[in-house]
């Protein structure tokens, strides 16, 4: 993994989506594959473990690493695990019906779909076309165009009750004249709340001449602090059709949203922020239709999830008051509008729906991963985990949900680390060590030389130095050990991770003191959260039946090892799950079903936030939390066991 | 009436509104508090037959005519009828409350008002404000600012399942900070059409900081072709502050609809005349502000009535398939919008609500008089007449309605008349006939020297002439008789209603038998579209309980003239009643009351439409009435009665 490739690109040809792709050389299929929004169900998170991101390899070769989900005879079929599989040369592959996300999910009626995704939705977009012949004028029957229309769709469709944008009725005379009385009229459900779903109030928001049916798509986004992700859905047969990912732009006026805040305050901040975002956003918009050759035109609807920060950034909401005590937002949730009028570049016809969100630190985001996963539809008990600069957690089920917000600081991210990076090419993300010599054996994202460490590798490399005794449970070094990569550094003590030569940095990359009190700082803030939450509804840990955790940071982290440092509870392993990026998950979900966007608002309403930072049980929680696992044992009865069984290994050893 | 009075201003001073105006003197006081925006009830327009005009002169002399309704009590008090008296000096008016039209409206909740003004409606404004004081968010309630604006709303006022707008919830941390936490919110009711009263949907269009109840202003406007009008209305207390009236500037682009039409097929020509529509309201608007005295950030809600064709320039809806066959307009009802949206001069949170409509001829503004006036609430069989250039007819009761229009042509204002004239200052409007001599007796708008023949003018001469035999029942001059009044001129024969030295334009003012001619096809069109509907639902001339006559110029016309030359059926002279402008007085209703605006919709959704361009019944009827009263006469019997009457008369006298 850690050999230098070289940077060939391959083209992988996905059916039956008919996509595209050109890669690197040496590129995770999984990866590939999402990237080319071809979404494989992959519910262990690219782990290998559950076997569900099957595909089926018709041309060329990869490099694959074979797993017992693979029987002898699938193998000779040539299935492979896309998440165990690295490009070689070009490749064609097929992805059957049962490993693709969205078909599962869509045919799936009424049936609990496996994992962790909301379930029992029918497929009823929001957004729909409906085509009618009209019969023409007649001094008989001379009603208005509009009535003719309305009275239509009546009779062909059952459709009643509809309201109309003024800008349709304005282009009316023209689009029914334009090809002989026979239009496509796009509807919209506008009421956020409807309680009767058979009496929805529709709005009509465009009439095209002709028979546009086929013509149909929504985008969904969720609008991160740090990365801005959307995707082109085809609303006839519920299909993603491209997905693509930006930096926020907004990071050049700060990291997190309090530095943004911040910049908001300035003279025509927020204008700048609202742009900057907006600029994103249609970036990935042209991608996006380039990608799945698809015109601006025929794009009918906009969802967007986002923190509730970004949420008013975007829709030009003062968002002062969230970082001021008692950290007010502007408002949980948002009327319709059209995305035009914030500057998106989508046609006039296009309304936004913004996902509601509960308070000033847990956001549309986190809603949109409630609705998505389904934890609101549940009997089960589940703790949702979002994990980023800020640590959202959600705990409840169908009949409640309490949720809380906790600094975790820039960490997971690689901030505050002195070799820290994002989750890009060359960041260490795998570590293991050499008990008897503790020397490391790193694996770097893309399989390159390293130049930094991601937020996974530092949960990975933590856990291996605890492990091996090279750290201690408080984080210090153990300076006793028989090895000169642990040495005193310009940051106090460090381990020595790779040296210069290995490096794409031309320098040692090391882990300090320093790094491991900042990660210990991150996960003890999100396990007091937990523990908080937990304590104030009088569950504990065995309660627990389900662990959703999102984030695209989730993706790529090891359960084990992030219970080893105290980050996750110690509970059975197979009760986590990976989701990925839950918010977008949520906003893809809700552009396929009113079912789900009925759902958004009365989830995000039944959520109770409990405010952490200025709660004692918190405080007292986060620094028994300063510990690796914790101050109390007990709290990780299988990781105490295992380290005190290494310890006795150690003593024997050293 | 004809002396020539020196053109001295004279100042009114009406209470208990607190409203001065300064108008000629000599000016009628009745007129000059309806300038002035004091609506004083006249239900027989004027005429001086039905009393409901009294006022009490506190200061000042004026110049009276005494009827029976006055009694001598009253007059030693100081008590006269605004329509029988004049102007002479300075004067202090006070208007009791039941004189006062808007008053005795307003109050009478739930019981009949006498005349014909829409009943039984609640006065209950479809825009609201709310005061409410929050309490401040602490860390134990810190719901967004949204959240607890709708929680005020609902604690204080049980107002809930509210909708908000875009532009409201940006502008709402400051507006809730601004005075403490102190705010108030103006709502209006969103839904078009609405089935359970206590269930509507409301808006909040705007949040104010602090307590700004007491200002609280919409407005109403009738969109005629020739004219529009406007109203300033005081919301808490329901009344008409201040109103407008100017030349539609459209005038400019062609006098009649249809010529408007033709030029909105022009490049540029359909945003121009909505620019130039838009640019009279706007002018009007500033006048209502001034006149007064109130901020233009304080009207919250504008409601427009008009003609099909006036209604879809205003909203840059394209008018092309009004004027051609089968005559289908783009809507019968509109979407509300903004109305800055379109260019009218009010803050953004302002809503327009248009008068729906029938058909491309049948307009809101019929809708909204039929509204106002109550048709649609009352058992009895009623017969509504808007005369302008076009004619407009409903016939019917609460149970049903059935509609026509008919081009009348321009006669009735002034148009293809020789002498023809708007009804302004100068403008004959009162004639009378010397049998013996054939001398006429006239009488002028403002009592000036004549310089024209206005609408009622016409009609009074024709009855007049007609009469006293100086032209037969076809129109004709009957040119044996001995004076010089009738003589031929450049278009035929003529009669001499002025002679050169007597008038303002300082020469002869004529009526032609060109004129007389025109008169007749414009009162047989609608006397013809009267018999077409009356006959198409099986009903006579006898089962009419009540007539009901609107348009500008029908407040100044003479009803037994008008029966005389066969405009108006020979029913029972009490059972005609004017109302002015029906289309503004719809619109202030529906200002007043969610009851009416409710109703207004449904009651254009009752009417049928009978297209009369094309029926044989109609042109038949058109062409029998082309005759003083008609071809028939069992049509008019007392008119057929009083004219042979006239005749032994006349044979003896000559």
């Amino acid at each position: 993994m850690t050999k230098d490739l070289v940077n060939k690109k391959r083209r992988v040809h996905f059916s039956p989506d008919n996509i595209d792709i050109v890669v690197d050389e040496g590129a995770n299929l999984l990866q590939a594959a999402i990237s080319a929004g071809v979404r494989i169900y992959a519910s262990c998170g690219g782990a290998g473990t559950c076997g569900t991101c099957k595909v089926l390899i018709e041309k060329g070769r990869l490099e694959t690493t074979r797993t017992a989900k693979v029987s002898d005879e699938e193998f000779k079929q040539g299935i492979r695990q896309a998440c165990q599989s690295r490009v070689s040369t070009d490749l064609a592959v097929y992805v059957p019906v049962e490993s693709r996300l969205e078909k599962a999910v869509l045919t799936r009626e009424n049936r609990e779909v496996p994992g962790a995704l909301a379930t029992g939705w029918r497929f009823n977009p929001p957004l729909r076309k409906f085509f009618v012949e009209l019969p023409p004028p007649t001094l008989e029957d001379n009603v208005s165009d509009l009535s003719r229309l309305l009275r239509g769709l009546k009779q062909r469709y059952q459709l009643s009750n509809m309201t109309v944008d003024s800008d349709v009725v304005r282009k009316l005379p023209q689009a029914l004249r334009d090809n002989d009385w026979r239009v496509t009229a796009t509807t919209l459900v506008t009421a956020a709340k409807t309680r009767a779903r058979d009496k929805r109030r529709l709005g009509v928001t465009k009439v095209e001449p002709g028979d546009t049916r086929d013509k149909h798509y929504s985008l969904a986004f969720d609008i991160g602090t740090t990365t801005v992700c959307g995707q082109l859905l085809e609303l006839n047969r519920g299909r993603v059709i491209a997905e693509g990912i930006a930096y926020n732009q907004q990071i050049g006026y700060g990291a997190d949203v309090i530095t943004r805040i911040a910049y908001s305050q300035k003279p025509g901040g927020l204008k700048k922020l609202q742009q900057v975002v907006v600029a994103t956003i249609n970036g990935i918009i042209d991608e996006l239709l380039t990608q799945g050759r698809v015109s601006a035109e025929h794009i009918g609807h906009l969802i967007v999830a986002g923190n509730t920060t970004m949420t008013q950034l975007f829709l030009g909401l003062d968002p002062k008051y969230i970082r001021l005590s008692p950290y007010t937002p502007v408002a949980n949730f948002f009327p319709p509008e059209k995305a035009s009028s914030l500057g998106v570049k989508v046609g006039q016809s296009v309304y936004l729906f913004t996902f509601p969100s509960v308070a000033s630190y847990v956001g549309g985001d986190i809603v949109a991963g409630i609705v998505g996963s389904g934890v609101y539809q549940r009997k089960e008990l589940t703790l949702y985990i979002d994990i980023g600069t800020n640590g959202e957690i959600v705990l409840g089920n169908s009949d409640w949900m309490v949720t809380a917000s906790c600094s975790a600081g820039p960490a997971f991210e690689g901030g505050g680390v002195k070799h820290g990076l994002v989750a890009t090419a060359g960041a260490i993300e795998q570590f293991d060590i050499n008990p008897s010599n503790f020397k490391p054996v790193i694996g770097t994202i893309g399989g390159v030389k390293p130049k930094g460490i991601c937020g996974s590798g530092l949960i990975s490399i933590i856990a291996g130095l605890l492990e091996a005794g090279v750290i201690a449970q408080n984080g210090k070094f153990n300076t006793g050990l028989p090895t000169k990569r642990i040495r005193e550094g310009s940051d106090g003590y460090e381990y020595v991770l790779a040296r210069a030569p290995e490096t794409q940095i031309g320098k040692d990359i090391v882990i300090t003191e320093v790094d491991i009190d900042n990660l210990m700082r991150a996960k003890a803030a999100i396990y007091a959260g937990y523990q908080t939450l937990t304590r104030s509804v009088g569950v504990t840990r065995s309660d627990l039946e389900q662990v959703i955790i999102a984030g695209a940071f989730g993706s790529s982290m090891d359960i084990e090892k992030s219970i080893t440092i105290g980050l996750l509870p110690d509970i059975a392993r197979d009760r986590f799950i990976f989701i990925g990026n839950g918010s977008l998950l949520g906003a893809r979900l809700t552009s396929f079903s009113t079912d789900v966007l009925d759902d958004a608002r009365r989830v995000a309403g039944m959520m109770t936030n409990i405010e952490l930072s200025e709660n004692v049980d918190f405080m007292n929680s986060y620094i028994a939390s300063l510990f690796l696992p914790h101050t109390n044992a007990g709290e990780f009865p299988s990781v105490a066991k295992r380290l005190a069984g290494n310890q006795s290994k150690l003593r024997i050893t050293v």
